[in-house]
């Protein structure tokens, strides 16, 4: 264990502070977190890697630890009302004991589980009757070729833990492709068809300890190289299908017994919604809602878990968009770039305090206004002034 | 000179950031201009009295240090690109001294005088040709008894420096009162008639380093018990003296050659507009910025003492209310009042950390929406829940 002092003794507050939040991890997830809870008061401990970690140098109280370190998470909950998480990393085993400590857990170990294992989910949705992709889990090459000759080549081979922003996701184009993917994959693939994608869609919705819960508005979300770049809010679909997602993401809240943030995120196909994944905290889906929304998500997640009322998920504005900010190939750190990007009208500019990497996300903008396209152009043109790219 | 080690070293990445501002004070103003930092990745560090200061507990970085002592500011200010201030108590002499050694200082010493000392402001105000409220500068009572004469009594009496929310301003009905006064204001005192006020107005305007300026709209300021309660963007007046309002607070900041964000606080009489007192940096009349504006006055602050170009100060909604929340006889920390006030839909609470006082600034809550009557009435009632008041 290693567990290096917080940063200052808590103030003498304990009799009248009535909420103190532990979060695992110290992203830029916490790192927004951090800033709504200065705003409502509370206090937010974060178990962080190192001191460079985002919500550290945002100034959150902090300790120094390993997630998959039971001691270090327990020693970061001792004295707070709740633990939540800015990731997936804590592994099952450690927060069922916890939570058999009588830790308060949010999201609870059951419904962890559901973001941190792609085939649980999928088996649990499934089973509960939303629509999802058809798929499987193949443990060996015999049951990757079966579900092959159903589906056609290529197909979809996902890792059930550990991916994110494309990582852990492979086409297969054939079963030479397949073996080697398996070969990595010890527990087994889930494996999907390629399914005809016209938009991917997501819903941000809040559930307290309390049960009550609120949607925001479904977005769309465009994906390059895997990764998530642009977020628009409201998604440009039918209202039928987007009250279609909202009620299933709404429902999935309730059924699976989440507390916080739910991400739902949704493939529209031909054949209508089909749900793919769920990410059960504050999300990148949902960065929009910082200025977009009446509510930010970081402060709904508070609310949720804390079992206090939720916010309005309402927007402030017939549009709003979200571009990510992606570390580029000069390594060139985004803040060199602030002055230039405070030109263009409306950026709401949110950097993370990261080191710059290739493929790192860096942060992010956000502009409201009253069309999407005008909107989204300057969001597009903030983000890619800030990457440092020709626009 | 007390200066304690900072919290941590700063990361090594001063080739790559390009500013890092310092901030003398760690009030709510420098509380929630760390939170503006954090957005834009920014770093700011403050000169807090004490670790329980609310800047710090929303952890900005800080030295433990008196603002009165130059070398505990001029420690302050080592490395930082720019400093900026909090509060007016930095001795004038301090501010000289420092610019002289080549500080950058947002505003510089010349325009801060004008916020430190309400007589000069006056002077300066009146002989650039604004209109002002009748005024003397009273040494002894005769001078009293002379302007007295003039304009009947009462009399408005201020103290030259010093005052806040009330402190420092008197009302003298007679001259035994006004005798009174004088004797605790060995450098006399600011004189003038009580005047016919229909409105207390203010505007918030920014000036970058660059000479760039950006007026928020005129908002009505609302007091009470010398207090300033609730303010109401935009201010119910007409148009055109709310056009009035923004152009004298526009030249004024430019005649002036003050950086950053600077309140104009006015009158508004059967006579017409008068000036009243002057704020150089972001302002109580300036919260409803932080949800009602495109730009948060905070953000505009770092934006224009950076030099920076300056964000739009639009209105995001037709009406904007902001209560500040006040410390109560029954000293209750309006923390434990927080599940009870996010029950009101679309109040937007910030607290600042501060111990309750009677009497003392505790937060303020804002509200956004189409018209004043229940915005006004959502935002009165978020303020009263958290100050345990029946409403």
């Amino acid at each position: 264990m290693s567990v290096a002092a917080q940063r200052r003794p808590y103030p003498g507050l304990r009799a009248t502070m009535p909420a103190r939040v532990a979060m695992v991890g110290a992203g830029q997830l916490a790192r927004m977190t951090h800033q709504a809870a200065v705003s409502l008061g509370l206090e937010l401990r974060v178990l962080a890697v190192s001191e460079s970690d985002p919500a550290v140098d945002a100034g959150a109280d902090y300790l120094l630890g390993s997630f998959e370190d039971i001691a270090d998470v327990r020693a970061l909950a001792n004295g707070c009302d709740v633990l939540t998480f800015d990731h997936e990393g804590v592994p099952t085993e450690h927060l069922l004991t916890l939570e058999d400590e009588g830790l308060n857990l949010a999201p609870g170990d059951a419904a962890k589980r559901l973001a941190q294992d792609k085939l649980h989910a999928r088996r649990v949705i499934s089973e509960l009757g939303f629509p999802t992709p058809a798929w499987t889990h193949a443990r060996n090459l015999g049951e990757v070729k079966a579900f092959a000759n159903r589906h056609g080549w290529p197909i979809v081979a996902k890792a059930p833990r550990g991916g994110y922003d494309g990582r852990g996701v492979w086409m297969a184009g054939d079963v030479n492709e397949a073996g080697d993917i398996l070969e990595s994959c010890p527990d087994g693939l889930l494996l999907e068809p390629c399914v005809a994608i016209e938009k991917e869609l997501a819903v941000m919705v809040a559930r307290s300890t309390t049960g009550q819960r609120a949607c925001y508005p479904v977005v769309e979300t465009v994906q390059r190289d895997a990764m998530c770049r642009e977020i628009i809010a409201p998604a440009p679909v039918a209202s039928e299908t987007a009250a279609k997602a909202v009620a299933i993401a709404s429902e999935i809240a309730t059924v699976t017994g989440t507390t916080g943030m739910l991400a739902v995120e949704f493939f529209l196909t031909p054949e209508g919604l089909l749900v793919n994944e769920l990410a059960l905290r504050p999300h990148n889906s949902g960065h929009f809602t910082i200025e977009g929304c009446v509510t930010s998500q970081f402060e709904q997640h508070l609310r949720a878990i804390l079992g206090m009322p939720l916010g309005l998920p309402s927007l402030i504005a017939p549009s709003v968009a979200t571009f990510n900010v992606i570390g580029q190939a000069d390594g060139v750190d985004p803040r060199t770039r602030l002055a230039r990007v405070l030109e263009v009208p409306g950026a709401h500019v949110h950097l993370y305090g990261k080191l710059p990497a290739p493929g790192r996300k860096l942060g992010h903008v956000t502009v409201c206004g009253q069309d999407p396209g005008p909107v989204r152009e300057a969001a597009r043109l903030a983000a890619a002034t800030l990457e440092g790219r020709p626009s």
